[in-house]
């Protein structure tokens, strides 16, 4: 069963942030600059932790991980945007 | 009753950048570079959503206001961190 999860991130260095995206572009949409959604089963989002985790300084960055349910039963309202709507950017970002 | 909301937002232009972060600082707890975690009543939400309409742009801007729930009934398993632990930053960011 896939849950919903927002994940975001802050981390210090280009070169860390540049693989951090790079990761989460496999697992999810990118919604903002740090901030990606995915639809995961329990076996991805471990694997998906264990490559961030891979990836981040454990002292200088952080990612969290925003469970917001089962994607069968998604509640349309838990997310609200103000401003653009709440859906994958269409240009995907700077850091590439 | 107060809810948990984390609110992040992409803001394209500096100036409305730093609105935005000022404006977050007077509601919440400062979580990442563009991630807030707010305590809000009802009528909290309305005020805060309300001076984040009329700050952003909303053509170019995005915020969004995720719900995690009653404050009182915190489930310390919705948001997990990697890294760095999921707490108010100690030096609150480079936008002031």
């Amino acid at each position: 069963m896939r849950r919903i999860y927002l994940i975001t991130y802050d981390v210090c260095d280009p070169k860390r942030l540049r693989h951090t995206f790079r990761c989460l572009r496999n697992w999810g949409d990118h919604l903002q600059y740090s901030v990606f959604e995915c639809q995961l089963t329990e076996t991805d989002l471990l694997r998906c932790k264990a490559e961030l985790a891979e990836i981040i300084h454990h002292k200088e960055d952080q990612v969290l991980v925003i469970d917001l349910g089962p994607a069968a039963s998604r509640r349309d309202d838990l997310v609200e945007a103000i401003g653009q709507p709440y859906s994958a950017m269409a240009a995907p970002c700077l850091v590439i």
